[in-house]
């Protein structure tokens, strides 16, 4: 195992330690594990609080800022972080407003963010919950009944921070952010597994002409493992599957986001962006907005995935609404 | 081998025709190999184009838009651009303000764009150019005289970038590029190599308890095999190689810039900004602003260099001026 760490058991501490250093407009609680706004929002704005095991940054830490998350917890590598984690956030970032979670599904970040609700429904602090479960490869896996949250989590903390940012009531937000989530559909091909720190090795065995296809984002398998092919037939696989599921329209509009999933160079994703949108126009389903890079990463693996969002002109308002966090930003 | 690439021959066309679908913003010449704002710079703002071997995105296609480039001319992996593609990109952004090019220190760039310079005059475009070479690792190098020009590019591009959107004539933009040329030192280590897809093997063999010290941004050899320790560690000799060379004092401001060889995670990238910063704190030497993430890259090389740049209020300035394009953006 190969990593810029100190330790595995101190990686995450350590990389609060970091974010700390090089965001001050971030107030980073190292002990309690909550990054939020040094500057809290509006009195009575509804606040977007997310969390979710390490090694899928910027997701969640990277997303919090203005326009878009008011704190995040993470918790250790690919681990849900504790209900007190989330209690403290609700507690440091509720206004009056309200606190809505926006939760991955997957099994112990469910059951957590549940638990923090109830604790802070006794505190008196408002909670709604979104649940996002986007990826379209499996219905249950390691880690979740149902399906698991994927690539739409940013999607659906960018509207629904913007929302929340224009004055908008709680359950408003929610409602939005539950609309984002049935709106998206995601799918992930690897062509590479990640190593969990403390595991030391890489999570599961690819030969050198093989991928995994429908792949988590923790690693967990997906539908098939698959010769590697040209970009283009990787590409055009992995529009087609999104769009089965999806029920996408001739003239339909989406926001895609190509995904890499840590360690895919920007190079191989415009290559393997070109190809989705070449394809997407095969099908005349129309480009609105995109977004190229590395924003819901697996620690090290090597890979993509594609989160197709249904578009209306609500929702491209949100999406085009200043946002000002240390991965997302533009005015 | 394993990259989402349709072929080696057609890497660079194909992420091209990608970096067209998402970017709308920019107007990106297939054929020409030129990449530039769709909008052109007012009448008599001094153009920057740059431009290198690509395999180093978001470097420098990804630095195109206002308050930064005007126009990148993107060779083939690793390769210097033609000067065909530095005068049509001349040709295209000179609004009668002339055209700064900022080329890294490489033989083959240094070389084409002196003669693209040339060609430029015939055609009555005033020219400046500003050379950058703050990697100290090396005096010479394979493909260099004198020292590699590597993460400095960025803030160089940045901060030029801004000084020409505020009006400023040429020949002040050239200075100021050149004055934070000389104000940067950068140092990076490498925990994987590259593989350049039309070789189809990584460019050098570590075995997995080694690092290169020193490496280039194409794999160039570094100052030394050694072996891989904890980011404590790493970090403080990279600090104290660059402040050895750099001659900042107590007291002293600088950016800082923690980046991303192209396969480094950005959790590990966070927890190398950390101790570098507690080292940097030792020193007395203050981050006024600071980078972290993946931006001058060598494809899906592992590792991380830092660039320190001497701050003053000018440089503070310019480096805090809105900036619009796809790898930087802030108001």
């Amino acid at each position: 195992m190969k990593k810029l760490i100190n330790s595995p058991e101190t990686v995450v501490a350590d990389a609060l330690a970091g974010l700390a250093a090089a965001h001050p407009e971030l107030a980073v609680d190292t002990a309690a594990r909550v990054v939020r706004r040094a500057r809290p929002g509006a009195p009575g704005k509804a606040a977007l609080v997310s969390g979710g095991g390490s090694g899928h940054e910027p997701l969640h830490v990277g997303f919090v800022g203005p326009g878009m998350l008011d704190a995040a917890c993470p918790g250790e590598v690919f681990t849900s972080p504790v209900p007190d984690q989330m209690l403290a956030a609700a507690r440091a970032v509720d206004t009056g407003g309200g606190v809505l979670f926006v939760v991955k599904n997957y099994t112990g970040d469910v059951m957590n963010f549940a638990l923090a609700a109830e604790l802070a429904a006794e505190e008196d602090i408002e909670v709604a919950t979104v649940l996002v479960d986007d990826d379209v490869a499996v219905q249950d896996s390691t880690f979740t009944a149902g399906r698991r949250g994927t690539g739409a989590t940013l999607v659906v903390e960018k509207a629904a921070g913007a929302l929340a940012e224009l004055g908008a009531p709680l359950a408003e937000v929610a409602a939005l952010g539950r609309r984002v989530n049935a709106a998206s559909r995601s799918y992930a091909v690897a062509l590479t597994a990640a190593t969990v720190p403390a595991v030391g090795r890489p999570g599961f065995d690819l030969p050198e002409d093989e991928i995994e296809a429908g792949v988590g984002i923790h690693g967990e398998p997906g539908r098939r493992r698959e010769p590697l092919r040209p970009a283009r037939e990787l590409a055009a696989e992995v529009v087609d599957t999104v769009l089965a599921d999806h029920g996408l329209a001739p003239g339909d509009e989406v926001i895609a986001l190509v995904n890499g999933m840590g360690a895919t160079p920007l190079l191989e994703l415009y290559v393997v962006f070109g190809e989705v949108a070449a394809r997407l126009a095969d099908a005349e389903v129309r480009i609105a907005r995109s977004l190229v890079g590395n924003y819901v990463t697996s620690l090290d693996m090597a890979g993509f995935s594609l989160t197709l969002t249904r578009a209306d002109a609500e929702l491209l308002r949100l999406w085009d609404a200043p946002v000002a966090t240390p991965a997302l930003t533009w005015s």
